[in-house]
């Protein structure tokens, strides 16, 4: 199994060379010019991310990490820790909103116990990879140890290996983790960076009260790892989770094996951006799903001037955008692979306008 | 039969007095209060249309009408005519993005000649309507007579009915017509009401200077007819298209059968815009499925003061939007129906703040 360093190695900017024949041949499927509109540049990065003016889709997944988090303990979150177990075997018994969106659009999920405060015993189904049960609480000490980040790394990097062995195409992130904004909210603030106010939100329903409580909790959670955020994968092991990390590494190990990889939400795009610090030219892999409702999601976009592909207001995470956006990508793809041309179906061409 | 009086008399409100039981509902399912938000709105909308708690997802069609227009020979278009017909040919082949689209999310697509300059011989499939070879050309005279536009509202809402006893649950406009931005931009005009140059734009792709003389000739059309603007009937008459007809006609059918229409483009939100004049409560019926590239089209949705489910730059028509946006209704009525609840999952409700 490759390590971080070799993966992060091994990611390279797409082949360029392609874009033209790939222009070439949007522009001669049955439609005006450009009149796909996005969905002929989702066609474009889809092929470039495979190298291929022929690309293949295959399985699409869904990879929802599941952990727990110290700080839950500050009183940052409306549910209670225990939430998340429940949670996991919801989703395992196929009830969550995540199931159900994603059987709609084809894509398999599965669930990934990468830390877990529980044994979670007879959960048929559950992809075990507990690194531990549950972070520290980053308002008093670090997430996890350096060691731990390397580990919750590899395990989203030896998941996205063993998808490229089976023919997964399309990857999408999930998370589920009671508490789970609040380092999300850290690592925005840490390795945007901007003010912590400006990332902070409500999460699964807090009230100004507690969300004022929140920010006081995360900036004191900065000041406690202050000398850890300079470098990315040391602040995501000192104010991160393991969920977060795993994400990270999901989308470098699809990027290292030329799969594009669908963001979902808040906390997976606190995963991205550590991932986009780590290894700048991953962004070139990657689709944003939607704009969660949850406050500051967009400073990411403007930062990096990308726009999601949806805007709904949802707030869920899971995977639940993931799989609403992968249904958009893979539409955009089959229009590219499916339409007829201009030539194929004898259809008069534009009139010139001069 | 029933004629455009008795359909649009039948039309009335939806019964608000479930919203209640199907709001507390959705705050029932695994899931943060709201955190599906657009979603639990479509959920709702899509209930409430039906009349029921217990909404059905049966079979969803979308009818593309096809049709063309006189005011083509003003030089108006940057495709010529003829394009209709090969266009048509090429849906009934399974070539076009509308095809591709509807295939990828499970949806019907009906190709209904309401209008082609054409005998379109051999056309297996074809739902053959044709109220006349095209419109006549509205920069010189009305487009149809008032009773040609009965007629192909008559045909819209005859396939609404149909639609309604083969257990159609959800319906998507689309249309193809070389020229039919310039009636809708003159319908909006008329309608809205707005400035021509507020709502004309470059539709299939012409340069400056044929915009330039898109709006006036659609000033022209807009004073030729100037007498028949006051009513939305007349209006659709003078200056409108059979497809943009039997568009309106398909939803005011559908929201007398309580069947949810999707509103494809531009093109379609002509149609959508000439039913609300006509009975303004259709509006409670519809859902808008995205943002067209097209200018002026946010002007629509400024005024009705609701926002489209997508924008994703597209500006084809056919029903390409209807099709994806059609995917994101039945995945939110799916939650609706298919999540487990807290009770039923075992997960433990919010604490509360206070």
């Amino acid at each position: 199994m490759m390590g971080w360093t070799a993966i992060v190695n091994r990611i390279q900017p797409v082949d360029l060379s392609l874009e033209q024949e790939i222009r070439d041949r949007l522009d001669n499927l049955t439609k005006p010019k450009g009149s796909l509109g996005r969905l002929e540049e989702i066609a474009l990065r889809y092929c470039l991310v495979q190298g291929t003016t022929e690309p293949e889709l295959g399985k699409k997944v869904i990879y929802t990490f599941a952990a727990d988090h110290g700080v839950v303990e500050e009183g940052v979150s409306a549910f209670p820790s225990e939430v998340t177990v429940q949670m996991v075997r919801n989703m395992l018994a196929g009830g969550a909103a995540v199931n159900v969106l994603a059987r709609h659009a084809g894509i398999e999920v599965r669930i990934v116990d990468i830390g877990v405060n529980d044994p979670l015993k007879d959960a048929a189904g559950l992809i075990r990879r507990k690194i531990a049960p549950g972070t520290g609480n980053i308002a008093q000490s670090p997430a996890m140890t350096e060691d731990q980040c390397y580990q919750a790394l590899e395990v989203g990097m030896a998941l996205a290996t063993e998808a490229k062995e089976e023919g997964v195409t399309l990857i999408g992130t999930g998370e589920m983790g009671i508490g789970n904004t609040t380092p999300s909210s850290a690592l925005f603030a840490a390795l945007l960076p901007c003010e912590v106010e400006a990332v902070t939100g409500l999460g699964t329903g807090i009230d100004a009260d507690r969300l004022a409580h929140k920010q006081t909790i995360i900036k004191q959670a900065l000041q406690t790892n202050r000398q850890e955020l300079g470098d990315p994968v040391r602040a995501l092991a000192a104010v991160g989770g393991f969920e977060i990390a795993g994400i990270c590494g999901l989308i470098l190990g699809a990027a290292a094996h030329h799969i594009s990889t669908v963001v979902d939400g808040f906390i997976s795009t606190a995963g991205a951006l550590a991932a986009w610090k780590m290894c700048p030219v991953v962004r070139e892999y990657l689709f944003f799903s939607h704009l969660s409702a949850e406050t500051g999601h967009r400073r990411f976009f403007d930062r990096l001037g990308v726009r999601p592909l949806l805007d709904l207001k949802m707030r869920l995470g899971e995977g639940t955008g993931s799989a609403l956006a992968m249904f958009l990508i893979e539409a955009a793809v089959r229009t590219y692979k499916e339409m007829a041309t201009f030539d194929t179906a004898g259809i008069t061409q534009k009139v010139s306008s001069s």
